[in-house]
C-alpha cells in the first residue's frame, strides 16, 4: 500500500490516540495536501519543526498498528466482504425469483455498511 | 454488558497497549479467574498492589474503547452478521436449489469468519 494511503487509513484509525498538533499536522500533509512550508507559514514554525510534529505522529500511528492490527483486520474484512458478494451474484444468476431478489439487496446494504 | 465480560473483551482487544504486568494481572483476574489474594501471593506483593495495577490497566483499556471504539464496532458487526445469517435463510426457504444452497453455505462460513 502506498504510504499516503497507509498514513491516512491509519490515521483515520488511531487518530484520537494522537496529540492535537500531530493529528492536525498529519491531516494538514496527507488529507489536505498542504505541503510542509504551507503547515510551517499557517503556524509560525520551522518546515523542521512541522516535519518533526508528522514524524513522530506516524512513528505512533505504526506503532498501534503495529500492536494491534485494526487496519490489517479491516483491510481482511473488505476483501470477505467482497467475496461474498461475488457470491450473492451467483445466488442471482441461478434465481429469477423476485423474493429471492429483494432479499439479495437487503444483504448487500447490510454489507456495505458493515465495515 | 456485565464488567467482567466487557473488561475482558477489552483487554483482547487492547491488551497489547497495556504493561506486561497489567495485561498478566487482568487476564489472571477476569479470564483465569484467580482471586487478588492469589495473584498477590504468586507475585509475592500485597493484594492492594495487585487491585492498583488492575485499576490502572481497566482504566487505560476504558480509555483506548473510549477513543476508538473499535469493541463498540465490533458488536454492531456482530449483530449485523447475525441479520445477514436470518436474511440467508430466508433464500433458504424460498429455494430448493441444490446449487443456491451451496452458495448459501460459502457464504455463512464466509461470514462467520468475517469478526
Amino acid at each position: 500500500m502506498e504510504k499516503h494511503v497507509e498514513v491516512s487509513m491509519l490515521c483515520q484509525i488511531y487518530g484520537k490516540l494522537l496529540t492535537e498538533k500531530q493529528y492536525e499536522f498529519i491531516n494538514d500533509y496527507y488529507n489536505n495536501d498542504l505541503s510542509l512550508s504551507e503547515i510551517a507559514e499557517n503556524n509560525n514554525i520551522t518546515r523542521q519543526a512541522v516535519r518533526d510534529v508528522i514524524k513522530k505522529g506516524e512513528n505512533k500511528l505504526f506503532e498501534y498498528e503495529e500492536k494491534l492490527l485494526i487496519m490489517k483486520k479491516m483491510l481482511k474484512q473488505e476483501k470477505q466482504i467482497q467475496d461474498i458478494l461475488v457470491e450473492l451474484s451467483k445466488i442471482q444468476e441461478t434465481s429469477s425469483d423476485k423474493k429471492i431478489e429483494k432479499i439479495l439487496n437487503n444483504i448487500r446494504k447490510e454489507l456495505i455498511c458493515l465495515n
